[in-house]
């Protein structure tokens, strides 16, 4: 489902500066680049100090949601409504130019903007850790041994409406300086892919239990990026 | 090589909070996962609101650098001296438990904190640009096209003394509540792999030229974790 809007108006704070023509700020583009993810560099504040920090998220629309320890600092402040940005980057190439200026990456990334706020009621909270564990793993919640009232209270859920949002995407082979073509080096892009390995199961499982229907997706060799994009639709 | 330091003294800002028994302060700990990667993201404030931005680094002894366009809004900002995070993850392994509450995720994460100023001597400059393509590419910078003056003087490089970092990391299967254990569950983790996908070469190459030597750890199926790690020592 498509959010309501379709295109973000770039401001001074999400306008890409360099190479402008890899930038986008189609609603579309950026939902399919936040889809074919699940973990982001959210970054918060502290006195003027900036903090990064990596975690899982999930997108509904144009909100963006993620969650943790209700003790986690990086909760503890965003949930102030405090200004983030919100970071998701796929590593897609290597580019290996005839210059070295020319070396490059070829990569997709969103940084999304907003004010993020704690999710307060508990029904919400938990509609919401719902559909990230049916998100990651389809139907796998109601398997579940059910969230107790202590497990809710001590998680924190944070949900950010994205206000502003960029896309900066490269594809494609090396460009080089016009005269360089002529010089006898190879040159291409090598791919980097994130693939799904073996699975290992818990030592204490009891044992003969089938894999669960939920991790079917998550099959080994399978690309990362495109399981999670068939899984957001 | 090792830097001077052999550990780092956490403070407020950079003690792991949550799960502190994840935490790791010891300058190898914190190396190692710096130098299993390529691709980092920086965070940093202008007039109170955060930025994360993606880019690739580079570390020698206690010192992380990046370098890009000189009229990066990202590089002209953490060049003046102000205070920056640069986060570093690994994505390793999803965590399946038999409760919701107890999924995670087994990942590598370096939270490193610091100053970065620009490197303004052109030698020095370059010579950091040499070690940077060297260390992806070992020997590739010899056979390339000399840098210009003029790419040199739009290239920004900056460095970073690592004033205090964290690392973080989890590792090992699901820990489920212990009545939890008995249910009738699948639980156990799922390896996520970045690999060494594979090349194109540039349409516009000359024909019959080999794939240089530099690439050659750049190999279909590597892990690039592995493969950064020994191009590192």
């Amino acid at each position: 489902m498509i959010g309501p809007m379709t295109e973000f108006t770039p401001t001074a704070r999400s306008r890409v500066k360099r190479h402008h023509e890899r930038g986008a700020y189609d609603f579309d583009a950026i939902a399919s680049i936040l889809d074919a993810a699940f973990l982001c560099h959210v970054g918060y504040v502290i006195d003027g100090q900036p903090y990064v920090t990596p975690t899982s998220y999930w997108r509904e629309d144009d909100r963006l949601y993620w969650h943790g320890s209700a003790a986690s600092r990086m909760l503890r402040t965003v949930a102030t409504s405090v200004p983030v940005c919100l970071t998701v980057t796929h590593l897609d190439r290597l580019v290996i130019a005839r210059s070295g200026f020319h070396h490059s990456i070829n990569y997709r990334s969103v940084m999304a903007f907003g004010e993020a706020a704690t999710i307060a009621d508990p029904d919400e909270k938990l509609a919401a850790l719902e559909a990230f564990v049916n998100r990651l793993y389809p139907g796998r919640w109601p398997e579940l041994r059910p969230v107790t009232k202590q497990e809710l209270k001590g998680t924190t859920v944070v949900g950010m409406t994205i206000a502003e949002a960029s896309a900066k995407v490269r594809v494609g082979p090396p460009v080089d300086d016009e005269p360089d073509y002529a010089l006898p080096l190879w040159a291409g892009t090598v791919a980097i892919r994130q693939v799904v390995g073996e699975d290992t199961t818990d030592p204490r499982m009891i044992p003969g239990i089938a894999r669960p229907a939920g991790l079917a997706p998550w099959r080994a060799g399978e690309a990362v990026d495109a399981l999670l994009t068939r899984l957001a639709t």
